[in-house]
C-alpha cells in the first residue's frame, strides 16, 4: 500500500456541535479545524504553556478595548497573574479610569449622526458613545492629582502606579489601574503623550508650574532592565500598536547588555492588521524572529481577529483551565511605589542599564 | 439634576470573566460590550428570533469552510433545521464530499514550501493540505455518477439532491450533502461551473455524450418561486461570495412577480470583506435595503470575523439555547427528487415564475 | 573590508518627486520602493513581459468595476489585445450593458440614507447610485433578446458573444461586451446564474417556453480545451472571485488531458482579500503553485489594492509603454459566433476534452 | 418627461485610457469614478484647496514609510511647504536618519527564511531588509549626540530640530530630519519612547548620567498652543497610529482654551485600517466630527490604500499642479532652536497653555 506523504499526518477534525459546551471545550474542538479558528485555539494552548513555564509575561493592549467593555477582563488577567506586566496605550487606561470613577460608556451605533452627537457633546468610538463633559472632568481630576506629585520626573510606570493607588483610595472600584495597583503589577505607557492621560498631565502645568514631567526614556531603561534581571519572557499582544513594539524593543535592548536574553520564549498576538503593508501592528511573528525579538524556537501564534470577539472567549476558557496552574505559578514580585522599582527584591534602575556582559576589551 | 442625553441610554457592561461559562453564557455577556464582539452576540439573538418567527431561512456559505473543518456544523444546522435552504459554492460541497467519501484534509502550515508540495502533489488551502490524487478520484466519482443520470438538464438543486442521495447510499456517512439529502433540504449552487463539482460534471461528457447538463437559470426561477410561495424569509450568510448575492437576488426577483415579497425579515452576515471597495461580498446590510433585498425594519447584524472563529461559538451557543424553539418550529417541507420541487405540497416550477401580482392593464 | 550579506544586494531607492511625470515614469520610480507600491510597479513590468512572450492572456474581473467607472479601461485592454480572453462576473457585464445602452451610474455617498434611496427606487453600490427602474428595463431587454435565440443550450461564451453583437448593432457604443464582440475576444461568465444577466435570462422563460438555457459545464470544457490548444498562458486577476478560480481551474483541467500544460507562466493579481481566512479570492500565488495552477518558475506578483486605484494607473502606464510590443504581438485569433468556437483555426469543442496525452495502458 | 431623482445628479464618468498621461491627469480622470480611486483623486483636490486657504497643515506619518522608500517624498513636502508641521513615529525618523547617514535598506522578500536572516543579523520589515549592525551604530550615534545636550528636558520638537541640525552638519544629505531642520518645520514625536530613537536616547544615560530627558508632556502643550496661536488648521494623515491622534488631540486641547479653535478645516487620511474594530488608526473622519476634532463643514476624504501606492502618485500629481499655489502661499514661520519655539514671531510656550477664552466667573 502506498505511503502517505510526510505532509499529510494529522487530519482536520471537523467541529462537532453539541449543546452545553463550555468555552474551553469549544476551543479544544477548534484545535484541529483550520484558519483563524485553529489559531485562537492554539493561543489558548500556548497561554497555558506560558503559565506552566517560568517566564515574565508581558501583556500589550491597544485599540479601544476599555471603552469597548474588556477592561474587567484585563483586570482579571492582572489580579490573577495570568500576566506580570502591562504595556498599554494611554486611551485604554483613560477609559478605564473613566469607568472606575463611576461613569459609563454607552451602546451606540456606527450610523449615528455625528453632527447631532457633536451638538450634544457626545464622543463616538465606532458603535460606542460617551459624554465629553465627563471626559473634561476626568482630565481635570488627573491634572489635580498630577499637581500633587513631587516636582521631579516620573516614569509612566511610577506615575501609573501612583495614579492607580489614588484611584483605588478614592473609589474602591475594580478596573485595570486599580487591579494593577493592588496586585503590584507594573504598567508602562510609552505613548502617554498621545492620550487623554497625557492631556490631563499637560493641564497640571496650568495648576502648578513644573508639574507633569514624565520620563518616558526612563521607561525604556526600566523595561529592559526588567528583562536583564529575569531573561525568560513571553509576550501577549492585543491589537498591535505601540505596546507591541515596546515589548519587543525591551527584549532587543536587554539583549544588547546581556547575552542571557534571547527573545521571547512564547508569543501570542491577536490583531486585525496585516503584514503586507509593512506596518509594525500587523507584522508577523516570523518577521520578529529576524530581529531577535522572538526566540527561534518560540511557541507562537498570530490570531487575525477582533479582540472583542477573541478575548472574551479566550479569557473564559483560561478561567476554567488555568486555575490549578496559577495556584502553583511563581510570578515575579514587584515593588512599584518609588522612583526605582524592584523585581524579586532586586533593583531595576531607570538611570542606566544593568550590563551583564563582559565589556569587550 | 441634568438630564442624560438621549444618546446615552444603555451603558456598556464590561465582560466579567468567570470559569465554566458555556458558549451561550459567554455570548450573553458579550451583548453589551462593543465592536464585533457585540455583533457576534447580536447574531445569536437574531438567529433565535428567526427560529421563533415563521420564515424560510436561507443559509449561504462561501470560503473554504468544509476543508477548514466546519462541514459538520453546517450538517448539524441542516439536520436540525436551524436553516431551510442552503446556497453554497461548489468547493464547499466538493470538500464535503471528499470527507464523506472517507478521505481527509490535513493540518498544514501557511509557510510550507509550495514547490515541495507540488512535487508531492499536495494541494494547499492556506494552512490545510489535501491529496491531489484523492481529488482526481473524486472528480472521477462525480463524473461516473453524472453519467448515470437522465440526459436532460438538471438544476443544481435537483442534481445536488441526487448526488447527496448517491453519496448517502454509498457511504452512510454524515456531511452537508448527505444531511441535506436526508432532511430534504434544498441546496443551490449558482457558481457550480467554478468548482471541482463542475469539473467532475464536465468529465462526464468524456464518459457519455450529452451528459453533465446543468440548468443554472432554472435555479434562479426555482429560488424566486420558493419565495413567492412563502414570502417571509431570512438570510444567514457565511463569507459572502456568490451565495450572498444569489439569496438576495431570489428575493428581488420574487418581488418582481409578487407584492407580498418585501425583502428578508432577518439578516445575519459573517464576513471578512469590507464595504469600501464596492464588492458584493463586503457590502453592508444597509446598502441591501436600498435594493429592497432586506425589509426596511429587518433585524440585522453584520459580523466582521473569520467564520472559523465565529461559527463554532455561535453554533455551540445555539445548540444550547434553541432546542426548545426548534421543537415547536414549523419548518417548510420540501420534495426534491424530481425535475420540479415542491414546498409545503405546492409546486415550485423552474420553467416560469408564479406571478401573483395582477398584470398592469 | 567586511563583505555585505547575500541578503543585502539591491538597495531601496527612495522615490524622488518631480513635476510632470507620466504614469509609467511614476511606476518606474516605484520599482525600488517597498510594500504594495513596489508590487504595483512589478505588475507593470510583468504585464510587459507577458505581452513580449507568446502566451494566451486571461483577464479575470470581479467586484463592481463596471459600475465603478472602469469598464472603458477593460474595453481598451480587449480592443488593443493586452488580453485575449475575459472571465467576468455577471454583474460587471450587466453594469457595462447598462451604460452601453445609454444609461448611467451616479456619484453618491456611502453615508446616504438607504431607506430614502429605497423609497425613490435608487440602488446603492457603496458610493455609487443607479436607477432600479432602468435596471428592470435592462432585465427585460436581455429577456427579449434571449427569447430570440435558438432553443438549445448556449455556453456563456457563445451567449455573451451574441449579446455583445446585438448590443453593438443596437447602440454602436463602446463597452466591454461590444469591444469583445468586435475584437472577437471570448468572455466566460461561470457564475452567470448569480447576476442580473442571469435574471434577464430567467425572465426569457416567461416570454418563450424553453428559453434561457445556458450550458455552464460546456464553458468548463471549452476553457480547458482553449489551453490544451495553446498551452502557454498568463493570468491577470482583478478582484478575485469566481473568475480567479475559473481561470486557474481551466489550467488544472487542461493539464489533466495534456502534459504540455504546466500552469500559467505569468500571474498578476490585484486583490483586497487576504490569504489568512482561507478563501480563494485572497489566496496567494505561492499557494497556487502547490495546485499546479501556476508554473513553479512563473513571474508573478500580488498587489493588495483597490482596483479603482491600481488599474487606472497601471493601464495609463501600459498605454504609454506597450504600444510597440502590441504592434508586433501575435495574439490568438478566435471565431465565436457558433456553438463551438475556434482558436487559430482549430476547433475548441465543448462536448469533450481534446486529449493529448497517451492513454495509460 | 419624468424628473430624475435628486440622488441621480452627477454621472460616473468611465476612466478613458490614453498614453502619456501625467499623474495629475490620471487623478483628474479618477475624480468621477467610484470607490477608493475617486477618494484618491479627491485627496488631490482637497490638498490643493488646503494650500489655497490660510491654514497650518499638519502631516502625520506612521507605518514603515521611511524604510519603504518614501522619505524623500516627505522631505519634498516639507522643503516646499506642502505641510507646516510633521508628527511622526520614531521609527520613520530613525530609518530616515539611517539613510541620511549613508546607509541603505534593501529589497528583500516576505518569504525569506527569518532564521537565516537572524543568523546573518539582517532585520526584516515585510519585503525589506537592513543590517542590524548598522542599526546598532545608529543607536550609538544618537546616544553620543544626546549626551552632548544640556542636562535639561527637551521636548521632542526641540530635540528633533537639534538632531536634524547635527545630521545636516555631519552629512549634508537630504532626508526628513535634515529637510525639516533646514526649512524650520517642527517635528513632534509623541511616541518617541517606542522607537529606536528612544533606544538611542536611553543609551545616552549609559554615557552621561542624567542625559536623555524628553518632555513629551511639553509637546502636548506646545502643539496645542500652536493651534491657539493660529486656529485654522488642516490634517493630512498617512497610516494612522499615534500621529493621527496627536494631531487631533492638539486641536481638541486647543479648543479647551480658545473658542476660536473649531477643529481642522480640511482632513485627508490615507489608511489601511478600518473603522469597525474600534481602533483609532482606522476611525472615520465622520467619527472625528463627533469629538470636534474636525469642523462640521470640513472638506475631508479618507482613502483606503497602502501609502506606498497612494503617496507617490499623489505627490507626483501635486508637484505638477501646486507650484503656482505654493509660490503665493504664506506659510507660518517658526523658530525651533530653543526650549520654547515661536510661530510668526509669537512665543509658543510648553510650560502652560495660552488661554484666550475669558475665564468663566
Amino acid at each position: 500500500m502506498k505511503k502517505k506523504s510526510r505532509f499529510l499526518q494529522t487530519p482536520v477534525e471537523p467541529f462537532a456541535v453539541e449543546g452545553g459546551l463550555t468555552a474551553d471545550q469549544v476551543l479544544l474542538r477548534m484545535e484541529r479545524i483550520s484558519f483563524q479558528g485553529r489559531n485562537l485555539a492554539t493561543a489558548h494552548r500556548i497561554w497555558q504553556k506560558m503559565l506552566e513555564d517560568d517566564v515574565t509575561i508581558f501583556l500589550g493592549m491597544a485599540g479601544a478595548l476599555s471603552a469597548g467593555g474588556l477592561r474587567l477582563i484585563v483586570a482579571h488577567l492582572i489580579t490573577n497573574r495570568y500576566v506580570d506586566c502591562l504595556v498599554s496605550t494611554g486611551a485604554n487606561l483613560y477609559h478605564d479610569l473613566h469607568e472606575t470613577r463611576g461613569q459609563r460608556h454607552y451602546l451606540g451605533s456606527p450610523h449615528a449622526d455625528d453632527a447631532a452627537l457633536a451638538d450634544e457633546r457626545i464622543d463616538r468610538v465606532y458603535d460606542t458613545f460617551a459624554s465629553e463633559e465627563e471626559f473634561i472632568g476626568n482630565d481635570n481630576w488627573i491634572a489635580d492629582f498630577a499637581a500633587t506629585l513631587e516636582s521631579r520626573p516620573h516614569t509612566t510606570r511610577e506615575f501609573l502606579h501612583l495614579l492607580g493607588g489614588h484611584l483605588w483610595n478614592t473609589t474602591g472600584r475594580d478596573g485595570i489601574l486599580t487591579a494593577a495597583y493592588r496586585a503590584n503589577v507594573p504598567i508602562f505607557c510609552p505613548a502617554i503623550a498621545d492620550s487623554s492621560i497625557g492631556m490631563g498631565l499637560s493641564q497640571a502645568r496650568q495648576k502648578k508650574p513644573g508639574a507633569g514631567f514624565i520620563d518616558v526614556i526612563g521607561d525604556i531603561v526600566e523595561s529592559a532592565n526588567l528583562i536583564i534581571r529575569r531573561p525568560r519572557t513571553a509576550s501577549v499582544v492585543l491589537g498591535g500598536g505601540t505596546p507591541k513594539n515596546f515589548i519587543n524593543q525591551a527584549s532587543v535592548q536587554a539583549e544588547y547588555y546581556s547575552d542571557q536574553v534571547g527573545g521571547h520564549r512564547f508569543a501570542i498576538q491577536i490583531v486585525t492588521d496585516v503584514p503586507h503593508f509593512g506596518g509594525a501592528s500587523g507584522s508577523s511573528l516570523e518577521e520578529a524572529q529576524s530581529w531577535g525579538k522572538l526566540a527561534s524556537d518560540a511557541a507562537r501564534v498570530s490570531v487575525q481577529a477582533d479582540v472583542t470577539i477573541a478575548l472574551p472567549i479566550l479569557a473564559s476558557a483560561l478561567a476554567t483551565t488555568v486555575p490549578p496552574i496559577l495556584a502553583r505559578r511563581k510570578a515575579p514580585v514587584f515593588t512599584l511605589a518609588s522612583r526605582a522599582m524592584t523585581i524579586d527584591g532586586r533593583s531595576v534602575p531607570n538611570d542606566h542599564f544593568e550590563e551583564v556582559n563582559e565589556p569587550a576589551v
